[in-house]
């Protein structure tokens, strides 16, 4: 059985933010097993898994990531849309934006310092929407 | 339901070249709702999802990680199959092999910029082979 | 149908370890045809696929990714648990935490040279914890 659900986030700004509860919120109950698909529409964002504890975490990805993959680099040709928006479709393709997790006893299987991650690498991404597929 | 087939690609040149008219044409009507697998079965190719307007992006993929992760670094001593070889193993982990992307109204659900770019990191990939699996 | 399974697995150092076998050995048939979606419930390692043949390709990817995202970099403020922590995230999402692979003919439809890579990131990460869903 196939559930589906688009889900639209609030605005956030650019840096990794945990959005974990604002899926679980959004959707109704777990089936006891299965697999949950989280898919963004977006190619200036990424979804990904990390550490859900220490805040230090979603800092550090965003100082490191705008170093190895920097704002308006002198080999980027497209530029029209901003000195981030290269930066950002680079990332969005390393990250990814698509993650399919397992359901076990009706509950996201996560590890215990698993969060997910809206990756937000544009300066003023806006609402950002997202696909939930519920398969059992 | 589980609909599965094998797809072989054209040659493409190195570089990042959108194939979702080339998955889309080799299979047949997509269910109502469900998820698609887009699996490519090789280590120095990869699969992603980025836009699918301003061809400046692709050429861009092409420079910014020929310069992030370059071709004959002096750290490889993977060097047998060709300078280009092992900076392909590595780009290919980087973005990926695997594809989940929700079907919603018989059509894959992506977002208005997004297109699914074969990544061909060899200078001689030759024919790439997908394996497409539909669910529902 | 829906096959869920834990497995732990052994110890391994840090670096990239094929275990297309230790993860094999522990699940019983596969279906004819279907998707094998393998997870790891953790933020400091991560699973890929790429080549099964020489072992220098791996010794090259913790070569190089130690390069690209080094431990103990300036710019990371979450210092607490090691130098190789934060790389060991940054790494970790990068590389992704879930595969979904075809299933055809009862076997994993892996390309000949491809095997499923553990990448364990930290210089004691202990037992890792997968989870592994089969859905035909």
């Amino acid at each position: 059985m196939i559930d589906q659900k688009e889900i639209t986030l609030p605005r956030f700004k650019r840096g990794y933010h945990i959005i974990t509860n604002n899926i679980l919120n959004k959707i109704g109950k777990l089936p006891e097993k299965g697999l949950i698909n989280i898919f963004i529409k977006h190619t200036s964002a990424a979804l990904t898994i990390n550490e859900n504890a220490d805040p230090s975490v979603t800092i550090d990805f965003e100082r490191f990531m705008n170093h190895l993959i920097p704002d308006g680099d002198k080999l980027y040709s497209h530029t029209m849309e901003g000195t981030d928006d290269m930066a950002a479709h680079i990332k969005s393709s390393t990250f990814g934006q698509s993650l399919t997790i397992p359901i076990t006893n009706h509950q996201l299987n996560l590890g215990i310092w698993q969060g997910i991650y809206l990756c937000e690498f544009r300066n003023n991404g806006g609402h950002r929407k997202l696909v939930v597929t519920v398969y059992n």
